[in-house]
């Protein structure tokens, strides 16, 4: 077999094994253009999922979809101070349009607070407009000088969610429900555990009064944020006068918020799952979620193909692969590379036995189950691993968290990879001096249980304000 | 009631008409950058029902999404010479990307054959890869002079399929069931009547070999192309060298298709199926099918809630408005405005009554029904408003469809809109001709049923080569 020689160890090169499972599993590739991406059907499939469950989800909020330009006025960007300071540096800019120069320069979104909130200026008068809560789907540019695809790319594709409330403490409170979406979906759908918790000031989006993120730990003990929700407070609203008349007849600034998720999450969902075979899909967003390979035409391709008539009827999402140019062994290492959770495999032999074989893909065990039972036991394990790959990813992450409160001892270890609970004073000094030679950074604030409270500040040993979980990060 | 002042009638002015209807039913808006469109949720509400189902069409023709990035190099564009040529007029560009001068300027895609057939080329190596099926789901820019919500804008929202073939009568049949899944969506999703046929060669895509298209009749009389399909032929398979080794062995160029529908196609309902009272939905597309309103709180409102329940528990979008800051006249207008097929109107006197009153959007008329059976009545009225308003728009095309064969006779009669089935040699000069001072145009070929043969040629009374449809259109 040739398997060995089709992707790089994980132990031996993780970002060549991420490249590796990327371009085997067929999922995307660069395009022509720096730093684009293009995705292909099975990568897609799998977003194609992912954003069926997240759009379902963010719904049941009593949010509505809805689409804003591609296109905004320079000007815009430029009427919140700090919105336009973060961003400026990653603008990809159209200054010719039909064959002329424009007057003024258009951006192309690399996010849309300025020209949603610029509509709910118009949009919003009473309190019996509020709240208003919106959410697109679109891609998003921000120029990208080391792109990595899914990770870091010039192009991506997200959503976006803008919301107007009629107080602070209402945009607070959406800020969080939205954090605690994200924070379901990633454990439910994605099988990825993530820590949630608020940016330090220093991480905060540009704009924003809060920002609050979903972190996760990769095989490799690299952090990835996978999704971040802000309280915006009135920052929006001032820039853009956007007021409404409150009950008692007082016009008020709403206070709004944002939140997105992103194809990044593929990339996490590839770093957290993925092994030396190639990716690990969970069940839920799995394309196929069982694929049926017949070692031969007759008997054999018979009996599979009824056993994924009966898996479909069930509502699982099964594939029959009966590409007789390719080996047997060449389709199951297909399968196995793109992270297939189940498959069923038939031969003549096992067909005249009236058994056949069952393959998980999380633990790669297979076993013998009569023809009779081989749906419902395909069907039962998909349950079996989705839950299986959350608890390997959120063991994976108790395991590779350490407290620590000797900053000498941090800056060993830090090289290990993982994450590091620590106390920290709150100030830009200490942060900065984490940050300083360990390429690591304050990840986000977890004052809260599970994780126990640090006293001391990491770096001058002094009392700490909150706890922290540090790390390098994608 | 202010109803009369709500919006223009169409007979006095029909773009008026239709701006009044986008902006009152809350469709969608301009953007801040020119050209450029606001999706509003209820507008957009309708596009992901359309979206949906015309997703589940292409999949059912063996097609697989995937997604290609949003800048292409200029260079790309050059390499098709009479794609460059069509589309140059029309290309928004990137000069500058993370503040600084590109060396090659990029294009916002304004279509993807050029990204595609580039990816084509790295993906097709043998017979086994074809055909090669993909679809994406995108936004493309076509700088837009003068533009009109949904139907020309600037940025818009489409699919684009993209096919490789073996053959060109693969290509060519690829091309033709595309345009027939075009027509059915249309006519059974839609409820608009459309011709299928042929572009003239003046009317092609740029860079096609043939042109399909569907063409609609707006009630101002003007034609609307709803969808075209290409067939490609060899051009751009030799622009970038997309090659394959056939079964003998033998290398050969493979023969490409594409083809696209977009929001304009709501520009399409709204202009097939709207009235002097607002917008006409299709229950297929309606994010509402049924709205529920109660006229006041108490036993009203708990029955119904609870026909509301029945509804939803048969598959029916079903939604209770009971704002209690609007009047009961206020609600029932809005949801008329904005084309809900069918009103189920609940008040203490009706429930005292044991009745309800059901209301149709598409003839406005009210009945009253035992409550017991109103979830019933209004549930067998989606099926009657569905085939209804597709009966009505067939009957609107084929009662102003006229023959003609005198030329001087076609130019007094095209100011009152409609289509003209004329004879048509074929020539250039002709075609010229029939534009020339009418603003006229041969919409597509019919050489087929139920259009009858015409012999000559409008212009010139010689032989006709083709029987064709003329008219002003959008």
């Amino acid at each position: 077999m040739a398997k060995q020689a089709v992707i790089t160890p994980q132990a031996d090169d993780f970002p060549a094994w991420y490249q590796d499972v990327v371009a085997r599993a067929e999922l995307a590739e660069g395009g022509p253009a720096r730093g684009t991406m293009v995705i292909r059907p099975w990568g897609y499939a799998i977003w194609e999922l992912m954003q069926a469950e997240m759009d379902r989800r963010i719904k049941a909020t009593g949010v509505q979809n809805a689409y804003f330009p591609l296109f905004i006025p320079m000007s815009f960007l430029e009427k919140e101070k700090e919105h336009v300071e973060g961003f400026s540096p990653e603008l990809a800019v159209v200054t010719h349009g039909g064959g002329e120069q424009l007057a003024e320069p258009l951006v192309v979104r690399p996010t849309s607070e300025t020209v949603v909130n610029h509509l709910f200026a118009k949009w919003i008068q009473s309190h019996r407009d509020l709240p208003l809560l919106l959410n697109q789907w679109a891609n998003v540019v921000r120029w990208e000088l080391r792109p990595r695809v899914f990770l870091r790319t010039t192009e991506f594709l997200w959503q976006e969610g803008h919301t107007a409330h009629a107080t602070y403490d209402e945009a607070q409170a959406e800020a969080l429900q939205m954090l605690e979406v994200y924070r379901a979906f990633m454990e439910d759908v994605l099988g990825v555990a993530v820590v949630t918790g608020e940016k330090s000031a220093r991480e905060r989006f540009a704009g924003a009064d809060r920002t609050y993120t979903t972190e996760a730990l990769m095989r490799d003990g690299k952090a990835l944020q996978m999704g971040t929700s802000h309280n915006l407070g009135h920052n929006f609203a001032r820039a853009f006068d956007i007021q409404y008349l409150d009950s008692a007849g007082v016009r008020r600034h709403v206070a709004t918020t944002s939140w997105g998720t992103s194809t990044r999450m593929l990339g996490g969902v590839i770093m957290s799952h993925g092994d030396d075979h190639g990716l690990r899909l969970p069940p839920a967003i799995a394309p196929h979620q069982v694929v049926l390979l017949p070692l031969s035409e007759g008997d054999a391709a018979t009996a599979t193909r009824k056993l994924a008539e009966e898996l479909s009827g069930t509502g699982v999402r099964a594939h029959v692969d009966d590409r007789g140019h390719l080996s047997f062994g060449r389709r199951s290492i297909d399968w196995e590379l793109k992270g297939v959770p189940v498959r069923v495999e038939l031969g003549e032999r096992e067909v005249d036995a009236g058994v056949a074989t069952v393959v998980r893909r999380d633990t790669r065990e297979k076993v013998q189950v009569p023809i009779d039972g081989a749906a419902r036991a395909a069907r039962d394990l998909l349950d079996v691993i989705q839950r299986g790959l959350h608890a390997e990813s959120l063991a994976f992450r108790e395991s590779r968290t350490t407290p620590v409160t000797d900053f000498a001892d941090f800056k060993e270890r830090i090289g290990g990879g993982g994450l590091f609970l620590a106390g920290w004073d709150g100030t830009d000094e200490t942060e900065a001096a984490i940050a300083d030679g360990t390429g690591a950074t304050i990840r986000c604030i977890v004052d809260a249980p599970p994780f126990p409270r640090v006293e001391t500040d990491l770096v001058t040993g002094g009392p700490a304000k909150h706890t922290v979980l540090i790390a390098r990060a994608y």
